[in-house]
């Protein structure tokens, strides 16, 4: 089901998925914009990570890994330290440009074949992307709990432009 | 980028887009598990639904959405009345048989196709089928903040079989 036949049967295209994948990416840039800037860092829930920390954890796999994927030079080094919002949301922009430039760059088959993310993890590269998206979609459900608990409403899951 | 031509690129295939949702449905169904029977529909942080509730919508959307990709009938009525654990967990089981059945029946070309879901959400059929996912990948991760404010563990989010 993984095959890289000639034509394999298509659930969606690679620039389907992508502008579905930036959709999510500005649905999250909306989250974090979202949290007033003394608690991106600083509130949590049941002892878990600040939405801030989840949020440069998001902001450090999604372009470094289209990198790797298109270029098969994986980054080894990742900055997570703490960010004023308006710094984290610039870095979220600019992954934002260069995923697009990058993702324009792989070829279709790649998506079905295997390669190891980040010198650690084997999987097929659809896989691979897809567990990068499940993974933001996962943390920032998680945000919108902590802006419910601040008492404030998040932006609308379903809105995505 | 939605074209239904004969042989659009491939991001990934129908059989292994189910895989990939079925993993996705495994988890959730661990984490209905993890929950108290006794807090299930009651545990609930910042005025949101208890994970029961979240759980049933999940339950009552799959299901159904692939019923009406793959027959052209939308279900009308859903009942999400609070179930016992055990029974919620029969009834998730029972659907997971059914999507499979179900997808089998879809041609591929029908994923670049528009349809109304439910009489009521105009979209492309890959696009209705990755917000299904997306709302529960979404809703599991805040019932991972439940079960950690009640001093649990959750499963871990990477184990899919």
């Amino acid at each position: 089901m993984s095959d890289a036949a000639a034509a394999p049967a298509t659930f969606v295209t690679p620039a389907a998925l992508l502008a579905h994948w930036q959709g999510h990416r500005r649905l999250t840039r909306r989250v974090i914009e979202a949290f007033p800037e003394d608690q991106l860092f600083t509130f949590t829930l049941g002892g878990m990570r600040p939405f801030g920390e989840m949020a440069m954890e998001l902001v450090s796999m999604a372009g470094p890994t289209v990198e790797g994927i298109a270029t098969g030079e994986w980054a080894s080094a990742f900055d997570r330290d703490p960010l004023p919002k308006a710094e984290l949301l610039a870095r979220w922009d600019a992954e934002t440009a260069r995923m697009n430039e990058l993702w324009s760059r792989i070829p279709a088959e790649r998506f079905h074949e295997t390669m190891k993310a980040f010198g650690q993890w084997d999987g097929i590269v659809h896989d691979l992307v897809l567990y990068v998206i499940d993974n933001e979609v996962h943390h920032r459900g998680q945000g919108y709990v902590y802006l419910r608990a601040l008492g404030m409403e998040p932006p609308p899951f379903y809105v995505r432009d």
